[in-house]
């Protein structure tokens, strides 16, 4: 694991584009990054990756909600020694970014969670693995030893996998659970629809399942062998409509370590959460691909964290694409974000590489803006230095 | 009439997309089916099918104002088995879910309201059929059997033809009597203007009217041998500008159906509407095809709501897309919505069967969407739901 | 002088489109009937007729603000008699539209003025005839006999040609001096400056000055013989920058006419205007073509209305394009509306009926859309119909 | 020096555009004069002169937030006098514009700093040189001799260089140090990163550096002779990340120049500066190359400007393109504007001669629009004048 910190600096600037004028191969523009990766990709991924729920306002909507809050930096601060670390439920993290759980990965780029993983250890930073992925848990584990993995639960109706699950998760290292509840059904997703396209009916996706004791039990022949079926058993208990709140104490028996929930966007839920004894919560509308025309997470967060008061972490994820997004929702109460898409498109293209680099910059962008905001430590952030666009 | 309850499940994107890939034929996205079905129609019905009044301002504030309100999901409740049941006038509906009324389908296509009805009747979605229809109103009755029907009335000026048609449509089963009061004259649209054309000068969607006995009557010949004294006869009688709400009477004095008043916007209008005895309200302004530069119907819906407080019902009419689009109105308020040009845009491209694809998929999308937000029934919609956007 | 009204019914769609299916040669869209115009019209005149002041966000803010306001319509009124007769200074007009003071006009057509004046007269809508027109007022005189016409003032400094100018419109028949006050110096138009067009330098648009007894007087040779000193001399006496409101006493003793003064904005100045005597106001920005930048005008009406509190009537100019234009600048308390640039649009392609063509559409639009407010006469128009738009 | 003034008038545009109609060679409006100046630009100078932090977000809102401020004109007013000059720092400028401090002119033309000094000096206009010239302070301060100089520090870590740079400063005649705060570190230039160009790294734009006795102590060899080790020093010292108000004690030693700092947005700065006895303050957010999604310049501008209460002068810069911008910069408080990037865009174009036309054209612009706005000097303007805007 290289020390990626100090991120920003001119030798930064130098490392990254090198003295000699050598141009970089990623596009370093986010915009024209997710378009060339979009193009590398095929129809299918290129819909699934990029596309949302419905008319996709959700997903415009997450990105147009951090041009309602504009930052106010501060001259003449002490800002040569910055410490942009977090502790996070036990864990000193070098900063607070962590990527966001993103499934099938494997329809991405080959090498799938596996190159993410090894960008994530090289970079030194969290990555929260999905339960969707095309790599089983144990081989991600495998890839990013010496990071801290968290491992995210879509919670199945068969409480004997989900119980198998995550004790596979805390053997193999992971951290923490992160139970997705904004998933419990595939949204309406047009781009998906029109190609008739669910990675997942093919098997794809489903490594986790597919390695399973407890999914493999009672299957006439291994998935392997009939992937067909396998997939039919897989669509009965991907999730349980019925849950509510009070079936949490379930997780909670079947492991002992921190549960946080992803996909809390009403104060109210986050109160619920609260009540349930979780140790954190994601304010997060996944991305915008559930439901089309909901509320961009961003505007969410400050209700949430004034209900949550402190006593557990509230993290962030749903929009992040550079440094000043990170800063404004950590300025709004996040303890840290997550960033999702940008590191897909990273491994489309260049695969691991892809993904340092994005990792790489995001780091270099978001501290060096935290130093032209005057910020020298996370302490430095607060609702006080976003002002409302007057426009 | 096949059950397509329930519409949305893993299943159900099984069935729409077809476990071995088949892409869907009718675009999925909203936006490209509306381009696709007016390129396959002849300019003139390209014109009066997709425009509105004016600069169709209104016709894009409708669209608009769907994005001023956002939706705050809630999670972790039950939603394993959904009712999206409602009790309209005396009827149960499967779905808060009906066909707005629109005329002279004749020229999107051959089979106009008769394909338009079969798919109602398929699934089980209620048909308002519209005086101007290019099939008379037994035919269509005859093509929607089971299914609940409504007449809607543009109102003449010759007592005996509006006796006449009220009559036949309670004799051919409909169910209740649909008023629009906000159509008395034709707009100032430009796309016919430009085109000089309005179907009806050559008789186009005046079935209802040439069938009618009390029309025929003083006609030196009928309107099969002589169209176009016909047609001058429909225009001296299309409608009376000079009815008050006094004149409501009559029409209560003509018929035993339930009667509806369409157009209403301004809380004063729905205030006397009350006033007058009618049995329920929709609040609309005709798809923005009327008056340029007028308040979205959706904006309306609140305050219009809050002064009929529950005495009648209050239906939604313009601007209705999507399953998120349908939970707004009814979070705000609405009993049912009338779901009108996407059903036109199947229509042009697959007739019945396009008109029955788009059902389909609405209604999966909304069953889809309403789980997704925690809700397992209409009841479980509210305004508190809705967030106004910060944006 | 023909009859126009009943403006808009069927039968005045008829009229328009022609039962025999015949389309209108000129577009019936006012977007494309001014991209059609500006096409036909030399470089220079299209910058100068379609252009405004530095960036157009003037331009731009004055169509932007009609959108700012929704109208909110009546439903079952009795609507079918209208009379939408206003009375204005002691003379009654058929409707509330005026033709606005546009000058120089035979850059736009041959015909200039003579068109739109004979155009006037046909449709019976009162003219405001240029300072800078391209045919003397006299001329102009002539070609609208029978309609109301006002003379729009630039106001020169030098006394005896404003005297003269004066006295000439009464002679004339003119039957009010609207005295233009924010165009004392030619603004920064870009189009213009690019082109290095300004017409008054090759003598265009000076007929009234040019053929005035105390321009002429003092000049060496007849502008006929020599047009570079009438030019010059135009330039020097063009307007005063240094009038002040006392300086409108002089206007008052030269003219025994009603005094409207055009270009009023702030509220403040608006109080002026009454204190000093004159006999109406209209809100203007000169259509976005001054000030770069500036308030629309539509935005300052209401308050302008509200300090003159029916004491003088106010007019509004200013981005009027449709009827539902008309009606929201009049439910704010407008007399009457001023239309220019659609009369241009009509002019530039196709003369005199052109700008019939544009004035009869426009009365269509206007009368029908009141019909479909519920309003029969301009005593129902009132700010109450009117919604300030939610996005 | 020429006298530009009067600058608008008649005369002028005759001036601007010739009586024989020749038509001007540099685009007049200022959208297109910047696309066809980064036409001609390298695309490194065309990256590193047109582009911003980040997404550009606060370039964007930099322009965007003129459209939130509305001029409100006032009507017969005497302007036929205009006095547009101020006094700042104990010096009369002809009017409230200066040149803005902007580096590595040498990119942009190979005269670079020169020719923008010597347009200054014809047109009489203050230029603020930065320390990042492409030519030495020396060298510029004989090119405009007797126009106004200021000189902007970007404060090196190094004491002596320090001290060295303002003393040189002062010998050559500069009236005022402007210090940089907002850019202490380059920003994320998105543009600038993907070409891997940064011009100081080779040297460009270091010349008063280069030319620095303190600067060249202790250098192996002169900068001349090995340009390598002369850019690692500069960017060793090219400033100093924990500056705090306290040391700016320091700068005030070193010079009897007033101290006017660069880059205060937040109040709470503006009353740091205030109370750490600096001479002046600019407004600024360095032309949103700093920070993405950074407040607006101008919309800082009023709270500052209460905040400093006239104490000391407060200036604006970020985001002036034309007349109108000055005049509401100037209502709300400022005492004289900075423009920056469309000198940079004449100067690409035409060098000197492009320089000078660009800000003839912003001063006849801007003489003219004050005129219209009924202001006849700077006292006129007040906050008053300005319209929030209503859409």
């Amino acid at each position: 694991m290289s020390d990626p910190m100090p991120f920003a600096s001119h030798q930064n600037l130098i490392y990254l584009t090198g003295l000699a004028g050598k141009k970089p191969s990623l596009p370093v523009n986010l915009e024209e990054l997710e378009s060339r990766a979009l193009e590398v990709l095929s129809p299918e991924a290129h819909g699934y990756v990029g596309g949302g729920a419905g008319k996709e306002r959700t997903m415009q909507a997450n990105l147009a909600s951090f041009d309602h809050w504009q930052i106010m930096p501060r001259m003449m601060r002490d800002v040569a020694n910055r410490d942009l670390s977090v502790e996070l439920l036990g864990t000193k993290l070098n900063s607070p970014v962590m990527i966001a759980p993103i499934g099938v990965q494997g329809i991405v780029h080959a090498d799938g969670e596996l190159a993410t993983a090894r960008a994530a250890q090289e970079m030194g930073i969290p990555y929260i693995v999905s339960t969707a992925s095309s790599y089983t848990l144990e081989q991600i584990a495998q890839a990013s030893k010496e990071v801290p993995r968290w491992f995210q639960l879509y919670w199945p109706s068969d409480n004997a996998v989900t119980e198998s699950l995550l004790q596979r998760a805390e053997t193999a290292g992971y951290r923490a659970i992160v139970v997705t509840l904004d998933t419990r059904m595939l949204a309406w997703r047009e781009r998906d629809l029109q190609q008739a396209f669910l990675p997942f009916l093919t098997g794809q996706g489903l490594a986790n399942y597919f390695s399973d004791p407890a999914f493999r039990q009672g299957l006439d022949k291994p998935p392997e062998e009939d992937i067909q079926s396998a997939v039919l058993k897989w669509m009965s208990l991907y999730s349980d409509l019925s849950h509510t709140w009070d079936d949490l104490k379930f997780l909670r028996s079947c492991t002992k370590l921190p549960i946080v929930l992803k996909g809390i966007l009403d104060p109210q839920d986050a109160k619920q959460a609260l009540d349930s004894g979780v140790d954190g919560i994601i304010v997060s509308n996944h991305g915008g691909r559930q439901i089309d025309g909901s509320v961009a997470a961003l505007d969410c967060l400050p209700e949430v964290v004034e209900v949550v008061a402190d006593q557990i972490p509230v993290l962030f994820d749903s929009g992040i694409r550079r440094g000043a997004d990170a800063i404004k929702a950590l300025a709004l109460g996040a303890k840290t974000v997550l960033l999702g898409r940008p590191a897909m498109w990273g491994l489309a293209i260049e695969g691991q590489a892809g993904v340092e680099e994005v990792l790489r910059r995001f780091l270099a962008d978001f501290d060096l803006t935290m130093a032209l905001c005057g910020c020298a430590s996370l302490e430095d952030l607060s609702p006080e230095m976003l002002k409302t666009s007057a426009n």
